[in-house]
């Protein structure tokens, strides 16, 4: 399994790397590039969007065989943890905007995954279901996700992952 | 100052609450319409976006006088403690693509922020520097991140916000 997430230490003049996900050649630039963070420093906003986008990158490095991105994958789960329950309710748990949500739901429907069911006594609210069909390919979706978390583990450490993930659902 | 992130005890059956920064109404409707994570709560990306997301709105709200988002504010702070260097080489810094990259120096050049200098030999290439003013642009858009901060380590807990960018800077 390919680690590209790089341990650092923490140092008083932090240099950045660049795409913490990228290759060889692009690490041989960042050596030729290294620049100062200067106070971006002291922002965690930065830092966890830097992770946030190494993560995110390898999720869809790691699922391309399913062409399953992060959003998708979460809305799958929600509706396997939650069958019947609304569009809007969905989106609200994910934050996902209304029109974003609306393709993203057409997308799975046009692959046979879920379905949206009329609910009853609002023509406007609809209620979402797994197909069967999206029970199967949900079970191969989650072994490449296991995949994608057991990079992460070992990219992180399994320990600072868990401390992390403790750290983050206390506000999740 | 709005503190809208809620802090939550671990449970084995957790739920999510939807928008980590939406108003009371959401929260009301979250109330109704409380979803289980499933799976989804073994999957640090997962937390990782909410936080990133929630902590990004917060900026943006906050910045809002100045009319700044997260990547141009880095932008501007990586030019400002690296004056002269490349548009690829702070492009690569902040995993930036080429194409946003290049709206986004149109958009602070347009603002009178920043200017573009030719590089010494090679027409393509672009050095970059902060005008007279971006820099006093800048000392109130630094204020205004500072607020944000300090919104975050209220949320957070100071002591949290601490361990979590030691956390995520190991590996930044």
């Amino acid at each position: 399994m390919d680690v590209r997430l790089k341990r650092r230490r923490a140092s008083p003049n932090r240099t950045v790397e660049g795409d913490l996900s990228a290759g060889p050649a692009a690490a041989a630039l960042d050596q030729a590039e290294k620049l100062k963070l200067g106070e971006l420093d002291g922002h965690l906003g930065y830092f966890l969007r830097r992770l946030q986008i190494a993560v995110f990158k390898d999720f869809i490095r790691t699922l391309a065989p399913m062409d399953v991105r992060p959003a998708q994958y979460s809305v799958l789960l929600l509706i396997e943890a939650n069958p019947g329950r609304s569009q809007a309710a969905i989106g609200q748990a994910l934050d996902i905007e209304r029109a974003r949500l609306a393709r993203l739901l057409h997308v799975l429907e046009g692959r046979g995954w879920i379905e949206r069911r009329a609910a009853d006594g609002d023509g406007r609210s609809h209620s979402l279901y797994l197909t069967r069909g999206g029970e199967k390919a949900l079970v191969r979706i989650k072994a490449l996700a296991a995949r994608h978390e057991a990079w992460l583990a070992d990219a992180l450490g399994s320990k600072r992952r868990l401390l992390l993930m403790d750290l983050l659902k206390e506000f999740g």
